[in-house]
């Protein structure tokens, strides 16, 4: 087949759903979304999106707002379920095929896993899914990719190592299964009680080489992609255990010198101090350019799904 | 007269400020909106609508976003009082005078009866209540009487029931004002403690046929109009009689079984359980239209009070 | 030079960045916005403004927010803090390097003192400070000058009286500092305990003739310009201070009887009860105009720096 995948009118619930194929579709979008970014356009022009925020994200809420924005359609919705007919008891299937009526798409955040999948049975417009339970955030991933392929040139051949909270962090499950279909070494680096979910690990090392190690510092030699994440204080019952790991997965300039040359550090972001702030002036410091990455793929994916591209 | 009425400049405060004839005139605008509410318009290109929720209602709030967007307008303002100068002390009408700086139209929701009509008398662009105390709520009655126009061909002959809580909801209020404008037989259900209330039951009283009864059973074949409510806990005093009459205010698909052929289910929404989820796959089902007629009625008032139309 | 000053690009934190002549230049640019306020302008078409408010201020937000919208561009960012990532312990300069990826161009509004300025120095797109602490806020202090010059045809040669809180109001600060560059007199009207700060009164007496007095009432008969700004009851520690002053600082319409005809009585809202509801018929009221000359003075500050003027 070399015509292009068609995504019009379809939801993006879990990066799982998508081929290699699909995936790289999404990014060659993204990349053609980057001047649009810049001088606007209006292929969007009197589209709505409907932001359902049941877990309050500023950041991945003003994202999906400035890509619509970008493309001259407009955002509307609820940033927490405060005040909205959640609260007075409405289930998520009510509320998904009340506000379609509002809007062309709907963006879902929920903590509960399966919430996107479920509100995308129930919507006659495409859902995208903006993060659900601890297991996915396929827009995220996605830009995570688009971001090693823009910086570069490739994603395949890379060795790249995960690192932080690997356990709870949705992001970075996303991130390896979608990672499992391009021919990379994952490495994942994380203290015991913070390792990968076993479900996660497992499907990913059927199809790439997977290392599991506790060892920052014996890795980074090889990293061609450092992704970083944060380690949270709370995830430890022992307050002495977190002070033990604290430093073992924090990243500062000097560590930098031992890396590849080319050598990128990405962060999904909020950092608080996993990287510290010496990195950002390095060249190795991606994580502000993941976040604009994040409009223009964003961009892409609501032009694919609303059937503009 | 056959011109039709002027609405430029004007306030819907409450319904009973409007006639027949000007009441179909706004349904017969919402009729012209419905492709445009599909397609788009820059009817209201440049022009900015402000919402002044003082209580929350993301439901009617997006509603009306949905609508001055889908015209090419700009929606902003405030959706629960918090953070605003309402908690530094303000009163209504200065905050009235404030706002009216900011947009073309004020879309006013406030707990206590009377405060959309201050605000009209304070503003100099039109104001639209969204709902104000236990009594007016004229935009959902309008969509109401949209929904039961365009699902049933007319007004004019139906029977239609109110159903569950006609004491503190507003909106059977508004719509009970609205339809004693037709020719309709009205049938008023309810618990004894949650009967209309009396001022709204007599003077609908005077130019309809109206039966007060708390037996739905009794009634349901009848009915050319299922418009059901929910029936609120907190609404009794002894939980024993909730529970009592709890049942009977509850709509399941078998009911319909007994009902005649078209007729029609409704729902202002959100709902708990007084109808079912199995009601929804029937043909009579009609609450989900209600809210996208809720967003071209929406539109067709605002461009008339905006002297679009 | 003969040319006007370059405002592309630029950072708006502290009116003592500006020039007389800078600043009667953004006066000039307010004017200019008057008439695409009413029928509105494509101008900044396609460009986004972010509002970054840590500090909730509906007004001042929702004053940049029409500005931004009768131009034809589009606002986006949170009003608050709670559930953003500022939340998770992010610091202002990542969340400014972040957003600025969502916008070109920030509104920032924050507790503390040199916050926006911060701001301004980690961003690479325009900062307008919106409030920042107990000293700055520009905009306020730019449209009330704008408003003295609209409504009296001039700032020189005019007697100008602050009167109230002079100490925490930020918005006395900057008007202070932004009068010295003018040929006024300044009267600071206040209760010992709220006198205008030291700093500042210093470094204004300069420059221009200040009185520094309690007494309103012997003050009134001189003013061109009567300032008036809520003295709070919290700012006292023994109430009966508080009661003792209150009555001193509050405006009636028959005070106005003896002050010049042409005197203009002004207010950054929201006022409680120091001018008096009376007051708003005279033609001495000018503080909801005030309002309306906000929306234009940030449309002529919106489009110097971001280049469209």
């Amino acid at each position: 087949m070399s015509e292009s995948p068609s995504f019009a009118g379809r939801d993006i619930v879990s990066i799982r759903d998508f081929s290699r194929k699909e995936i790289d579709h999404i990014l060659d979008m993204a990349e053609v979304m980057e001047p649009l970014a810049k001088k606007g356009s209006d292929m969007l022009h009197g589209r709505i999106m409907a932001t359902l925020f049941y877990e309050a994200s500023t950041r991945t809420r003003l994202s999906f707002e400035s890509a619509i924005t970008r493309l001259g359609g407009t955002a509307l919705g609820f940033a927490e379920t405060k005040g909205t007919s959640v609260e007075k008891g409405e289930n998520l299937a009510d509320t998904v095929r009340v506000t379609e009526k509002y809007a062309d798409v709907l963006v879902v955040r929920h903590p509960l896993e399966g919430a996107a999948r479920m509100a995308a049975e129930f919507a006659s417009v495409p859902v995208i899914n903006a993060g659900s339970g601890a297991e996915e955030h396929p827009t995220q991933a996605l830009l995570d990719l688009y971001t090693i392929r823009k910086e570069l040139g490739t994603i395949d051949g890379l060795t790249i190592g995960l690192i932080g909270d690997l356990r709870y962090g949705r992001t970075v499950h996303s991130l390896a299964y979608a990672l499992s279909l391009y021919k990379v070494k994952l490495v994942l680096i994380s203290p015991d009680i913070l390792q990968m979910r076993k479900e996660v690990a497992e499907e990913v090392s059927k199809k790439i080489e997977v290392t599991e190690t506790p060892s920052l510092k014996d890795h980074l030699r090889e990293l061609d992609v450092i992704y970083m994440t944060r380690v949270q204080k709370e995830r430890f019952a022992d307050l002495q255990d977190y002070e033990k790991v604290k430093g073992s997965y924090r990243l500062v300039a000097e560590d930098l010198d031992k890396t590849k040359k080319s050598s990128i550090v990405m962060h999904p972001l909020p950092r608080v101090d996993e990287v510290d702030p010496g990195v950002d002036s390095t060249p190795h410091a991606k994580y502000f350019q993941q976040v604009g990455n994040g409009v223009v793929l964003r961009m892409g994916l609501l032009g694919l799904v609303l059937g503009a591209l």
